[in-house]
């Protein structure tokens, strides 16, 4: 490959490191709100489960960022900016509902597959550039997600039957 | 099902699906960009296709909206804003280096995911709100989103594999 082309591919990385990175620290702040905002208790737990878990999403970043060679360093995300934002609507006008819970495990499932979609992305390159080690990094988080957005269409399908019932 | 959640649900659906109409609109106009961006004929023409399957996406959110009882009408969403933006910023970034298809794919990917999240979630409620042929409308679409980012996926190993070669 000529080292052009290596380059470049390494500068998409680590854009799409730092992306990330912010995204997870962003929504770091962002799930607790959702836990106190969440009706249902499972729910709740399932907010609170997984903003432990994305502490530890961090942690990996800081072991690839290392990896790389690179400062740990967010850069802003328009994108996940744009989803928190549409979660905090969700919080604010439809406080009181019984639809909030339905709304809010939509919002988290926008914030879920975005960061599937990045991690997959990510563990690609990383293998692309020969760093396994990252790839294996990134692809235990990208498992995690996967599991939080199957767990979230669980609880939205069993909430639904409950009321259906 | 108290009158209250019925509305509060079909309230959801409503802002959901004008998300998603706006989301659409917006990816009508930036898929021809993309196309013309690509270095690869494969790529291109992965997104003048999609670009034309997103005209059908489009009629069907229309239909939808019948069902509904509603105005097709769009709603700005944050979200797939900042993802577009992300894109053009690869657009302009990277035009020239071999790794610009890499950032376009990856693009593409991050727009995929966020319909495929979104239709996911309004096919669920649809069906709640009983509106079964809508599901099934949502649910084509849904199905053309997952197979468009599993195709770019594709697109993507290809291309990895023979710079690897």
């Amino acid at each position: 490959m000529p080292a052009k082309t290596e380059k470049k591919l390494a500068d998409l990385f680590h854009d799409g490191l730092r992306d990330i990175y912010y995204a997870e620290r962003k929504l770091l702040k962002a799930l607790p709100k959702m836990a106190r905002g969440a009706e249902s208790p499972d729910l709740k737990a399932a907010f609170e489960k997984h903003r432990d878990e994305t502490e530890g999403h961090v942690d990996r970043l800081q072991q690839v960022f290392e990896i790389f060679g690179k400062r740990a360093q967010g850069k802003n995300c328009p994108a996940i900016d744009g989803i928190v934002e549409e979660g905090e609507e969700i919080l604010d006008e439809f406080k009181g509902s019984r639809a909030l819970d339905a709304g809010l495990i939509a919002a988290a499932q926008a914030a879920e597959h975005y960061e599937i979609t990045r991690y997959g992305t990510l563990k690609r390159w990383a293998r692309e550039l020969g760093m396994d080690d990252a790839a294996r990094l990134l692809d235990q988080t990208l498992g995690e997600e996967a599991k939080t957005d199957e767990a979230l269409s669980r609880l939205a399908e069993t909430a639904a039957n409950q009321k259906a019932a």
